[in-house]
């Protein structure tokens, strides 16, 4: 019987299927005769002091040393609180580490397990008289099983809360918007028993007197529009990017593409027109905290990341609906329950789009225009958390600039509310229908490897010189004042002065500005956690205090909430790391920015959301000699074949009649 | 002779060359004679009162009021500091208003006249020794005219200044980039005498020891590359949208579009899905001051659309090179120095774009995925103003979002630099040439009529709930926090609480929601003017102090820096219209939003700018009855067409070889 695989792969390749199979095999095997119930399994990237060295000797082509392939796994013995955790080199086929877990840490959940509790829940004879009081058809009741959150009782006994919907009664149909309908009753599930352990009432049922929206466009009562045409993207001379194994190269852009079970999408060994730019980006983590305050909606707060997995929950993209245009798709593969590999195909595209005008100059004395457009390579990622759709997507741009976009969309998590009652932190969407206030705060990582490892963090405001007759005589001069940290923590921002966050190398002098090169950090500004100090939201999502941090890197650091985050208590995230405060000048940096939204609820919002974006960049500072796009070619006709907008058959309007005289 | 047009135009359309001629022409009559300088023209909207009722009676199809059509003018007698503006009704041939302005006014600048400027510099005998001195070809010295600023000197007299430069030696291409050779002095001319009238000396002159790059492809020294393949739009079925006039319709939105001379491109009458949602928006004003405290450049500070106008300076757009798919150009037009009308072809282009995903949702209990594409109708244009270059776009959204756009890109505005010299206030680009600090900021005016023209402006902010054993007994709970501005000023921001802006109807409940319709607006969050209080910039640039500012609506109150902004001296913008604080509470109000950008050059900004972006949004907030792109139908694969990567002709990656057993 098998227990290692030999492969060709590059160290940074995702866990192929081969490998995951090959690391439960193993994990099966020491734990012969008993049932196991695996949560997670992937790469484990190789320390960075190891791939440093291979990355390197790629780079100048030297022999590339061995570096064994390594799976990391989680798994619970079924029905038992014992988690453990191991890595398991597949190369060699043997533990590298391996432990059970204390009782505090719990697994990410996943759909297997959440399908038998919405079974328990339904085989349960309170939930039933609950649905017999509702005078409902049982098999019209929706459920929807959520993460658990924390309320400080039983905290080391695994459970799930299953909200309560039932389908639109008009067409009853498996894909009708629940959400409009929510259930006056939820309902508590034990996990390790499978049952359900208590329920709980909402205020008020759902009051059906109009028809809500839906968005599935089968059931709408009314057609689609007919007004919108085609739009077609066109490349006849194919894509302007190679993609090789999980390699990407672009114009000066040259990265490799990860994926693993809980961040999807990473990207590492970044570099731009052959300068090092990162190391390694990713989205770490998400907490979406919930702002009604009442019992149980006041534990409802989901790191959908480490709770469940943004691997886990990848989408299958489709041509021509998720993506436009030449598309390269990238699989994934995470594990299932039985430790069998379940492959997420189509989890990343790639391609281009046309971003408008890069830059344009017209000299005025000849009348030459010169115009260069925004070509971008994009990279999406779509995940399917229960209610909602996150979209994730990292641009890049020739002028050396990378975005890291979210976009927010999918259906609110509804709860039933009194006729004609207001409260403060919802708004109504439909009739009987309350959309809770609640936060969405996103966690960046970046690893930055700016012209090499050795880098500094700074922070430049731009400050208004005083008044003085000789050096600011007519009180209009300002200077820019440059801060460089010193030691790891959270970083302030703040916009009236201007700040800008630099990511330097200090050992490297640009030769034109005299000054270090660099990358700015343009965040995306927004409010920070709203739960109270000392509340177990706060305790819990370290990273949602500040909106930059900046740690000293270190091996297996990825997720400043904690490794464990499903009913964790805290005191394991970025929080725990920074008691020292070790020095971070001209050292090897990780920067995390956190980032979100507070989303309270329009009307606009149901059936379904139009994406709310927010996005983040990293752009060159003095890091190039000059603009990195003055040999992108000029813009032109022959190449671009745009088209004159005719009317549709409509007349021209009149013709103007000019200067009638009348006087 | 004549002195009136019959027209079948819209009150809105943009004044005609015809209208423009017959309005120059009586006032030639008027000054029989005399030779005047025609600085301005174009239309003079109708007072909101009678448009008002005009859209109402076109709206409701009833028989349209006759309103006449007016033109605004402003001229100089040549060559006097006498200034004059008036308003001619061009249907009945007559002034409206017509007077002589003070001299501490002055009137925008022009082409025409800082030709003249220049060739008054080069003809000067102590500019010819300048020359000398410096042991450069007379003909290679390149002129970069400027609005002259104040600096409390000669306030009443009218100024050019004249920034010095040469062309590349290597080349000297009458397109090189001379902003990499700047000259060590400038000069000061007066434009009534037309001579030049001061020479300043400026620190060092340029250092040529390497070769600074040119953006002009044909000068680069290496060819452009050649990795970059067509990317074309392709739409088989036209444009989703329709032009009748200069009226547009397309996915429910319905507006008009005008063009003027300072403003450039102006929105009106804009409606969504029947219901009319803003009066009229466009940018009214931007303010460009420079950070180096030295003189000259300590009265560089530029007011582009009041000192020289967005439509004065709007580029002639290309088909393929500023516009990419299916394209509808508007023309427009202004005046000539000598009152012929100067037209402006293809001004403003419109078409659609495809703007990745609107909303997605996948069922996980029945894995049915329904996705909706984000199409987006676009209106751009763009404006060269000496070096620089903006771009100017307004998106409209099928969700019902409005998007303004602002790209800053062109060259920067440079100054010579000691060698190994370091500034606090600039940058150095390349050798021997600092781009010194600077701002670029603008402001958005938006007179809203959402569900009519009686508006609130409200701010609402998110404020956790205070400990409390009943109420938020976990902590996590927070409410909203609305507060309705009483009276005219600004307004303050505050991203720590989340806040949020919006344009209510207080007079209209949304069924759904319970709550007043609305839209809501989203700044960009950005710093605001550095120069001190009390200084020139500052009592100029009176709409820099705040980022957002409500007043009540007023005829001709467009100009939040004053109608004459041209070495103004303050005290007729936003701040002077605001003395008694009128209530705006359910009112007929206007919405003043600033924002910009505090530009540190980089080098990458060099030898021309990769296009920095700011967005401001305008998003219905319980406007709807729900999400208005329900109806788009959903995105698939025979209306989008797209393609799958095909590698250009490379090896796949070596398969896996796995599990090979090695225990």
């Amino acid at each position: 019987m098998s227990s290692s695989v030999t492969v060709s792969s590059h160290p940074l390749d995702p866990a192929t299927p081969e490998e995951i199979q090959c690391a439960t095999d193993l994990v099966k095997r020491a734990y012969q005769g008993i049932d196991l119930h695996f949560k997670a399994a992937g790469l484990e990237e190789p320390p960075k002091a190891l791939l440093v060295d291979f990355l390197d000797a790629e780079h100048n082509q030297k022999p590339l040393p061995t570096i064994p392939r390594c799976v990391f796994l989680i798994w619970y013995i079924r029905r038992t609180p014992r988690l453990f955790e191991a890595i398991v080199d597949v190369t060699n086929g043997r533990f590298v580490h391996h432990i059970e877990l204390p009782r505090d840490f719990h697994g990410p959940v996943d759909r297997a397990e959440m399908n038998e509790a919405a079974q328990a829940v339904m085989a349960d004879p309170q939930v039933k008289a609950e649905i017999a009081r509702l005078k409902i058809d049982d098999t019209t009741v929706v459920l929807d099983p959520w993460d658990y959150g924390v309320d400080g009782e039983a905290t080391r006994t695994r459970h799930t809360q299953v909200f309560m919907y039932m389908r639109n009664p008009e067409n009853n149909d498996p894909d009708s918007n629940h959400y409009a309908f929510p259930l006056d009753f939820m309902v508590i599930v034990d996990l390790c028993e499978m049952k359900a352990e208590k329920i709980i009432r909402l205020p008020l049922g759902p009051d059906s007197t109009t028809t809500p929206p839906e968005y599935d466009h089968r059931l709408q009562r009314n057609r689609p529009r007919t007004t919108l045409k085609p739009y077609q993207v066109f490349q006849p001379e194919g894509a302007s990017f190679t993609v090789t194994g999980h390699l990407v190269e672009w114009e000066k852009w040259r990265f490799r593409v990860g994926f693993n079970w809980r961040e999807g999408l990473t990207l590492h060994g970044m570099s731009f027109d052959g300068g090092s730019t990162f190391y390694r980006v990713s989205l770490s983590e998400m907490f979406v905290p919930y702002g009604d305050p009442r019992n149980p909606i006041y534990r409802k707060g989901a790191f959908d990341l480490g709770n469940v997995g943004a691997g886990v929950t990848a989408n299958n993209l489709q041509l021509g609906c998720d993506c436009l245009g030449m598309i390269k798709y990238i699989d994934g593969c995470v594990v299932a329950a039985d430790g069998s590999p379940s492959p997420r195909p189509s989890a990343i595209c790639i391609h281009e789009i046309d971003n408008g005008i890069q830059w344009k100059h017209t000299n005025h004395r000849t009348g030459k225009a010169t115009v260069v457009r925004k070509r971008q390579l994009v990279l999406q990622t779509i995940i399917t958390v229960a209610n909602y759709e996150y979209i994730f997507m990292w641009y890049f741009d020739q002028a050396g600039e990378i975005t890291f976009e979210t976009r927010a969309t999918g259906i609110l998590s509804t709860q039933p509310i009194d006729k004609d009652a207001a409260v403060p932190w919802g708004t109504r969407v439909a009739d009987g229908v309350m959309a809770p206030c609640h936060q969405h705060l996103f966690n960046l990582r970046i690893d930055p490897a700016v012209g090499g490892h050795q880098n500094s963090f700074a922070s430049t405001d731009s400050v208004p010189i005083p008044w003085d007759e000789t050096l600011n005589p007519l009180g209009t001069g300002y200077v820019t004042e440059h801060k460089v940290l010193d030691r790891a923590g959270p970083v302030n921002d703040d916009i009236a002065t201007g700040r800008v966050f630099k990511i330097l190398n200090e050992n490297i002098q640009n030769p034109v500005s005299l000054t270090p090169i660099g990358y700015k950090l343009v965040p995306f500004r927004s409010q920070l956690l709203l739960a109270r100090p000392g509340s177990w939201h706060w305790k819990r999502s370290e990273f949602c205090e500040n909106s930059i941090w900046v740690t000293k890197y270190k091996d297996r650091q990825l997720f400043p909430a904690g490794d464990y985050t499903n009913q964790s208590l805290g005191g394991t995230g970025i929080k725990s790391w920074l008691q020292d405060r070790p020095n971070v000048r001209n050292e090897d940096i990780v920067i995390w920015h956190t980032y979100g939204f507070t989303h309270n609820p329009r009307v606009e919002d149901f059936p379904v959301m139009p994406a709310e974006m927010a996005q983040v960049h990293l752009k060159p500072y003095n890091f190039a000699l000059c603009n990195p796009t003055i040999d992108v070619p000029p813009s032109n006709q022959s190449f671009n074949q745009s088209v004159t907008y005719k009317p549709p058959m409509m007349p021209e309007p009149e013709a103007i009649k000019c200067c009638k005289s009348n006087i």
